[in-house]
Parts: structure tokens; sequence; C-alpha cells
């Protein structure tokens, strides 16, 4: 399995483990420490030797920084994990803070003390966050000290090692365009922007630039590592070679240097040398790396990782590659959804379909020789009042029975080599109370709004998140997350710039995949939630148009729970996009299919509604 | 009559004035100077005195800059003007350059020549403004000069005198709100914000707190004033008193001190000595004002007008005089239509459209003993290929006849004494072809879907931009302007904070006047937008809901011209409110239309719809 239930918290050490941070901070000079739960490659996911806010406080979020001074210990985090938060630390010890309404600058300039000594660990929080830490401190007379060693790693004795997860090669066939012609199209950017080097920190970037894949964390197969390329086309890659076999090596051995990543310190110092103008993109990159650049006399140069846009506009070949992961992720959710209405109500776990669905990826995986690489994040398996909790993560404390009378949502997804899938189905456990239809109905018509969206050329993701909203505005009602957030070529679920939300000013640009998934809660009660993947092409002209139009063309084919519409809501153009939808479903997953109930209930699934 | 077609454009003396301009460099020290269009009060609309770039250059746009240096003349302007620059300037003389794409301060950075020494009047530009091009002179190793002077002042021999205006005192039953009330909730402001001083430079909102109006601009009915407000709520009003009658200053004396204008330097440094915070809106007060209180050792604390918000939040008050100036303003229109529809075709010119509209404005105001004060801007009179160029300002030169087959698209405003309108209508001269139908019931659809939206608390107005178009997206078309701007209370016609764009990050708040004008172009060929204002208003709950939504009321009642429906491209919804809408403008109108031929045309053009 790819994933756990387990509650692995263990708030019972947190008060030793502060009080022994607290005893290093005189040695150090400084009154406070900063734990964030990002590690010094600034992923989504970090490996087991990184997660140092779990091993401090007990809290295991996805997102979240604690503040140590010496009398408070803070750990701030947004709304998915207030709740999470209480359950899983030392209260006596921790109190919660409000990641995004007040983040740690902004709480050191409204209560810190005057002249506040603030240490960091200058590899874990990038250029930009440093900045806003310094003048927040400043504001208070304070000072952020740039500590040579994290004082947490020296206490952390049972501390696991860096994972050293196999290096694979994405075949030109996957991958679209060499590893070579990308390396030489950044160099003619480093040209163009009059520098002599680009420093690559985002291990997806890595992935993409040298057609590679990692096993390092969970959930996102990129290898940790950084990069160096030269202007002159020359690229040196920092790759632990425990991780690469003899094939990986060679393969790499004709695009770059292969060096250990202790290296790097050294090798950015001897470019940066002379005052060379080095790359870097502040949001991404440590502070320590700047630093590094600096002190040996370079000039750092701000821009945005130029592997980020290309990345994210994917070729053909990738289009290809994710088109077919998605039918054959179909045919896995199409098995499950047959399994589940074929079990009696209150006899399956929440777990437990989790358990199935993973395990049934993993079988059509194998049947199609195209095995289940990873899930692409942990499952969201919530039953009734659960499914209201956007990010419900079902543990063995948490699970129960799907009931008759109540809405299911899993929202869960794969990684195979040629593609990230990402997914989310409400149905129905027996027949639900005519409310909840009501809303499914009009979180599908947002659904429905964005798959058939067209749109200028020039329109960016915050113009079309409100088409997914006004059905539910118009019934007094919205959701508070984003429409949809852009996803990788099997590599991260979450990858930028691409997002449909409110905050969104990235213009959308054909190649990018994004999901769209509006949805509903009623917390306490249900919650609903439909998601497919989309990518932005160029829209059909129609007659009598005048302008260059884009549109969202689906990458997931899986029945639409029928018994949850209310056809008399959609507009007929809504009811021929879901009918549409449905055929090109069956015809597109019934060749996938051998078992005849299955095919049975795909058949039946995918019937036309009328209104 | 408020407006004049006539060119008044004298490109004839451009190139006397730029050398004589040129020939005052070297005792200034400097070796380029910007003339804005903008007068010392940052407004849309200046005085005859104030018309510096048009007597420089005989361009007469509403927006623009000329930067004239050694060897240049360059005129900044929009989308809107490039054409009409060419055929008012001598293009021997001036070159055009692109305010929008490059505006001076960015062309500075990358042509001006290393060292440039340029001269501005710190009266004309805004603090935001001069820091702007500071920083791009550094980038160039240059400087700006405040002068103490305009030298173009020195010049223009025959200046008008400043404008003086009457002023008039609007009731407590049209303002709703004591000025004495909003000074003093500005005071209360200004104490919790430690502020010792509030200096007010925007006219409007001189004319909102003090609940007076003036006569100095066209269009416009502010009085051209300022005001310093002290925390402790004492005000001081510097307006002219030749502009004051005795009643006026009656009232005034009650709130405040009046002064004269020349007195502000000298009261302005008073309230600044001794490190006394003035609170100021960078992006509305000139930087000579800033100027004066920093030399006289006071401290600028930066802050948005606190006049804007609650200025644009009208209260039921002004709302309910908005809704009447409305009807009265609908009156007019219908009798306007009804007029136009009775013409034979190409009997009837552009301006003498115009011209007939403004007459029966001003009949109906007579009539209704509340009479028009003004036009709200000068009158969009387009028929045909005129109607897609999107300010049409017609002339003397361009006007031309009303032509069967064609449509015609008037927008057009009136000021009231309780009330500022903003309409446009686009109307069929016989018969027009269907794809022009097809693009009016399109423009249509986008117009309905913001009269209709329902949207949760805290949306902006960038959320609601896409709703006007998405029917035009479906047909491969747009608009290349914003849906809509906001609307003053007998006041400016263009009103922030509030907006419908894709721009607006201003939340819409309840009692915000926005226009609702989506449209269509088709350059050289046809033009057509329907415009009508409303306003934000809490709206109905319905069943099932649990969010607190806002909504729209709209204020414009005056029949859309059925000819150009195409019912079936309507929903039953959108057919629905049409209709509804009809009806409420007949109920609405009819009584106060007495013409028993009118009469009958608007009981047709409002009769119902059906698929």
């Amino acid at each position: 399995m790819f994933q756990s239930f387990e509650v692995t918290s263990t708030p019972q050490f947190g008060h030793e483990r502060v009080m022994a941070l607290r005893a290093a901070f005189d040695a150090l000079a400084i009154d406070a420490f900063l734990v964030p739960r990002a590690d010094e490659f600034q992923g989504e996911y970090v490996p087991a030797y990184a997660e140092r806010l779990a091993w401090l406080s007990g809290f295991t979020g996805s997102a979240g920084i604690a503040l140590v001074t010496r009398s408070q210990a803070i750990v701030f985090v947004d709304g998915r994990y207030t709740t999470q938060l209480l359950d899983q630390v030392d209260t006596s010890v921790f109190s919660g803070g409000d990641l995004v309404g007040e983040p740690p600058h902004q709480w050191l300039g409204k209560h810190g003390p005057k002249g506040m000594r603030l240490g960091i660990d200058p590899w874990l929080h990038s250029g930009a966050e440093v900045r806003r830490l310094e003048k927040a401190l400043a504001e208070i007379g304070g000072a952020l000290v740039l500590l040579p060693h994290n004082p947490l790693d020296r206490l952390w004795t049972d501390r696991p090692e860096a994972p050293l997860g196999a290096v694979t090669i994405q075949t030109v066939a996957q991958a679209g365009v060499l590893a070579s012609e990308k390396i030489g199209a950044i160099a003619t950017h480093l040209v163009e922007k009059n520098c002599a080097a680009l420093l690559v920190t985002d291990p997806s970037s890595i992935a993409w630039i040298f057609n590679i894949r990692g096993n390092d964390v969970p959930h996102t197969p990129h290898p940790l590592a950084r990069a160096i390329i030269h202007a002159g086309g020359r690229a040196e890659l920092f790759l632990d070679n425990r991780k690469t076999d003899i094939e990986a090596e060679a393969y790499l051995a004709q695009l770059c240097t292969q060096l250990s990543p202790a290296d790097l310190a050294d090798r950015l110092a001897a470019v940066s040398a002379n005052g060379a103008r080095v790359m870097v993109d502040p949001d991404l990159a440590s502070q320590a790396l700047t630093d590094i650049i600096r002190n040996a006399g370079g000039e750092v140069v701000e821009g945005s990782d130029p592997a980020k846009l290309p990345r994210a506009r994917k070729n053909q070949a990738e289009l290809n590659g994710s088109a077919a992961a998605h039918l054959q992720d179909g045919a896995a959710m199409v098995a499950f959804l047959h399994w589940l209405e074929t079990r009696k109500p209150a006899t399956v776990s929440e777990i437990a379909a989790a358990e199935r669905l993973e395990a049934i990826r993993a079988e059509v995986g194998q049947a199609m020789q195209n095995p289940l690489k990873d899930l692409s994040f942990d499952t969201i398996s919530g039953a009734g009042e659960h499914g209201a909790i956007i990010h419900y993560r079902v543990t063995t404390e948490s699970d129960r029975l799907l009931q008759a009378g109540e809405l299911y949502l899993i929202d869960s997804g794969a990684q195979y080599i040629n593609g990230t899938t990402d997914i989310t189905r409400t149905v129905a456990i027996g027949a639900v109370p005519e409310e909840q239809r009501r809303f499914f109905t009009l979180v599908l018509k947002g659904m429905i709004a964005i798959s058939m969206a067209r749109f200028p050329v020039g329109t960016r993701g915050c113009d079309l998140d409100p088409l997914a909203r006004i059905a539910l505005w118009n019934a007094g009602a919205d959701y508070a997350h984003g429409t949809g957030h852009g996803v990788g070529s099997f590599l991260s679920v979450h990858e930028g710039p691409q997002r449909i939300s409110r905050m969104s000013m990235q213009e959308l640009l054909p190649g990018m995949i994004l999901s769209n998934e509006p949805g509903y809660y009623r917390p306490g009660s249900f919650g609903i939630r439909i998601e497919n993947l989309v990518y932005v092409r160029d829209a059909e002209p129609v007659d009598g148009g005048d302008l260059d139009m884009l549109g969202f063309e689906t990458l997931t084919f899986c029945p639409i729970d029928r018994s949850l519409i209310i056809a008399e809501l959609l507009t007929h153009d809504e009811l021929h996009w879901l009918n549409d939808y449905h055929l090109r479903t069956r015809e597109a997953l019934m060749p996938l299919i051998h078992d005849a109930e299955v095919r049975a209930w795909l058949e039946n699934a995918t019937l036309p509604l009328v209104h």
C-alpha cells in the first residue's frame, strides 16, 4: 500500500523536546527558533528525515510552522488543520496560530518582544520568506539569525537517513522533448538574461529538465537533487549516485556532470566568482544557497524558475500519456464503483473503500502492464459528515461505515509512468435526501460550466473560477476552496503556476492540465465534490467569431452518479454535455473492461438522462 | 446645450509653442518637461485654464501626457485616442506614445538619455506618479526637477481665468447624512490613525463631505476646492468666496472656516509643524502639497481618502434620489426613442439625435420641476461603423445620417440634483442583418447575467466581470472594455473604487452604484452596447441557502429594442427577466408620460416576448 491510516503523531515528546530546544538558545545567542514543515527543497511532501515539525510537536499536517520562543510554542496552521492540531499536540506546551490571517512574520511584528533575536535554519526558508521575517523583526528592533546548523537535528538522535530512491529515465516517447533540448532552451534564456548560470532548486524542475523521475518522497516521483545549468549549455547535476544505476548514469553522462550533493556549495561558489550573475527563483531557493552565491562574490539575479512554465504546458506526448493514464485509471474507478454499489450498506468502512480502490488500481495496472507507481496523494474517503471536511484524512480512529441514505465522497489519484491522475466522485449509498441531490446537481452545473467554457486567449484562472460557482450562488451557497489546481506529468499532483481560483492571475495556456472540482459542504452533515482533470487547448472556431479562443479537453472518464442528478435543474446544453460525457466514458472505457458484471454496470451508469 | 460638437483643436500652434517651451529649458536647468492632461485636482474633467496639453499640442482627448525633450515631443495616449491624436496634432512636431503599454516612466527607463533632468510642475502630478518618475530617472542616472512654476503658463498669454462656478447646498433629504456627521466620522478615523489632520484634495470628496455641489468643470458638479479636517473635528475649507452666496456661506459657517485657496499653503504648513502626522491620499494629492507638509516638518501619513468608500456606498436617501432621477431620465429616453422611431431613415444625423435627446431631457426636467443640471458626459452618438468606436465623439466633421438597415448606439447621461444617470441603448434603424441581431442578443444575455447575479459577501468586481462575457465567449467574441464603472450621486459619472472589470479587486458593498454595460464591436461595421445602472443590495434569502448573499437592483428603466432580440437564444430565466424588466419599465414610466403617442409606443415597446 502507498498509504497508511495509522495515527503516527507523538505528542508525548513535545514537552521535553521543546525544553531541549530552548536549552540550546543561549549558546546560539537566540531568543526563538522557527521550525517549518518545509524541507530544504520547499516541496509539498518531505522525506522522513525532514519531518522536524512532526518530531517536535506531534503535528503531522501537510502545512505549518512552529515558533518556539523562551516562553511560548505556537504552531501556525491554516483552517484545514486547526482541529487536527489540537488533537495531535500537547496543548500544555503548544498553542495554535493562524497561518493565513497572521503568519509568523505578522505575528512577530505585532506580538514579538522588542529586540528579539530569531534563529532560523537558512536551508529551510526561501529568500522571499527571509525578507519578510527580516522586515518584521526590524520593526521591533530585533534581528534574524541564520544559524550554521539546525539545533533540532542535534537533538534528534534517531533521525532517519536521507532517502535514496532509485532514479528512472523517462523516454522521449513519454517526455516528448529530449532533455538536451530543454537544457539548450534554458541556456539560451540565460544568455538573453545576461546570466552566467541558473541554479535549479525545485526537484520537479530537475525531473522535468533531465527527463528523470525519483522515489524520495511520498506521492511525488521527483528526485531530491539540484542542478547548475551554465549559459554555455553545460549542466551539473547534484544527485547522489546511490540513487542511480549504471543505465541512469550512462544516460545522464550524455547530458551533464553528475556530482555529489555535497559538492554543490563549492561548485556554486566557483560559478559565482568574479561577480558572475546567477539566476535563482527566490520563492523556491533556500536562503542558504543565495548566501553562497553572494558570499562568493556573485550577483543573485531573481527570476521565476525558467522550467516552471514550460513544464506546466504539456506537449502532445505528455498529453497523450496523460489521456492513456486517465483511461486506465477510469477503468479502475469503474471497477471500484461497481464493487461499492454491490456491497450492502453498513458493511464497508472508509478505510476499506480506500484500500479496495488502491488494490484495484494496482490490479488494473498489472493487467495493463502499466503499473501503479504510487498514489498521487493520500486518499480522501469520507462518508456522511466526514465528506464535509474538505481535506478529510481517514485514520483508524476516525474510520466509520458507509451507511444507507448518505453521500460518500472519495477523492484520490494515482501516479503512472505516463501520467498523474486526480479524481473525485461523490456517490449515494442507497437513497439520499432530495436536498443533497439538489446540491449535487448544482455542483455538477459548476463542473460542467468549466468543462464547456470557451474563453479568449489571455484569460486567467481567476476569470473562470466564478463560472463554477454561479449555480451555487443562486442557491445561496458557495465552497471555500479554489476550483482547480495545476497537475504535473508523472510529477506533483499540485503543480503551478496554473490554477482556477480567485487569486490566480496566471494566464491559461494551451497544454496546461488543471483539476475542475467544485464542491459543496454542509458541516456536520454531508459533502459533495465532483472532480475531473482537463487540459487547455485551442477551441474550435465558431461561425461569426472573431477572436482566438481556448477551451478545455476532459482527461478524466468515469461515470457521475446519475441517481444524484435532478435532470430538470440542468439546462439543455448541460444535459447534452452530461449525456455526451457518459457516452464518451462508455466508449472509452468499455474496451478496457472484461468482467461482464462490471461492463453491465458501466452500460447502465452511462445511460442518457432526459428532462 | 451642455455639449458642443465643434472641432476645437489648434494643431497649427504646436510648432511655435514647443519651440518656446524648449527655449525655457536652459534657464530652468532641465532637458525635458512633462505636460499631463491632468490639472492640480487630478480629476477626469479639467477647467479651460488647465487644458495645457490641448493648448500645447492640439490634442483634446480626455487622457494623455506629453513629454517634450530637446529633440522629441511625444504625446502618450491610450488605444481609444491613437487615431484622434494623429488627426489633431502637427505630426511634424509630435509623435504618439503608448500610455498603457509604455507610459512615460517606462519610456524614460528604456529610451531616456543618460543623466536627463526632467522638469515637472509638482501641482500636476500625484506623489505616486512622482515616485515612479524618480525611480525611472534614477535608473538612467537622471533627476526629476520639481519646478517652482509651470513654464507653459508663462507662455500661455491668453490663458482663461480659473472658474468660479456657484456652489449649491445639498439638503439632508438629498444627501441623507448631515455634513457635520461626516466630518465627525472622519475626525474619529483620524484619532484612530493617530493623525492630527487630513488633507482632502479630491473635489468630489469635498462635495460629499460638506454636502455641497459646484459648477467649475464640465459634467461633474463638484467645486474645485480643498479642505483640512482636524482630528478634533474642526474643518477648514479652501473655497473661493466668489463661488459662494450668502446662503452658502451661512451654511458653511456652521461646519467649517471658509478660507481662500491662496491660504492653503500657509495653513497646511501650520498644521504640519512639530512633526504632526497629516493624512494624504498619495494617488490623489499633488506632490506639491505633500512637499508643503514635509517642508514644514510634518509627517505625511499615506492612506486612502477616507471619504472615498463611504461616498461610494450610497445611503437610502441617495438611492431614493437616484431611483427618482432614473425614472425621470427614463421618461426622457422613451420620448427620444419614440421620436427617433417615427423619423424616416436617413433624415436624422448623429448630432441631431444627440441634441434632440438633450433637449428632451431639458424639457422633461422643466416639466417635472427637476431641471437638467448638466449632461454627465459628452453623448456618444454613433450609427453603423461609428458604433464600433467605443468612445466615439461625434463632431461636425464626422457627423453622418442614421441609415436604414444599421444599428444606432447612443450612450448618454444626465446630472440631476437627485442623481447621476448613464444609459446606453442600441436600436435598429429599419431592419438590420440577422448577424447583428444575434450579437445584440448575446450582449443582452451578458447584461441580464449581471442583473440577475447573486453572489456572496466578499465578491469583487473582477469576479463578476466574466459573467457578462460567457455568452460572447461561446460565440468566439468579447469586448475590450470593463463591464461596469462606479457612478456618483449627483457627482462624477466615473467614481471609484467600485468597478466590474478584470482588474478590480474592490469588494462590492451594499449601496454602491455601478454601470452594467457589456458590448460588442465589429470595427468598420457596427457596434452594440446595452447599459443600465444598478446598485448593490442584500439579496433575498433563498430556501436551503446558508450564506449572506448580495445582488443588484436595477435603477435604469427604458425599453430594450425588442426587434433586435432573438428570443430563442435566451434561456427561460433570461426571457423572464427581460419581460419582467419591460413590465416594470412600463409601470414605472407610464405615469410620467402624458403624450398619447408616446404612451402607445411605450406600451408596444414593453410587450412580452415569447419563445
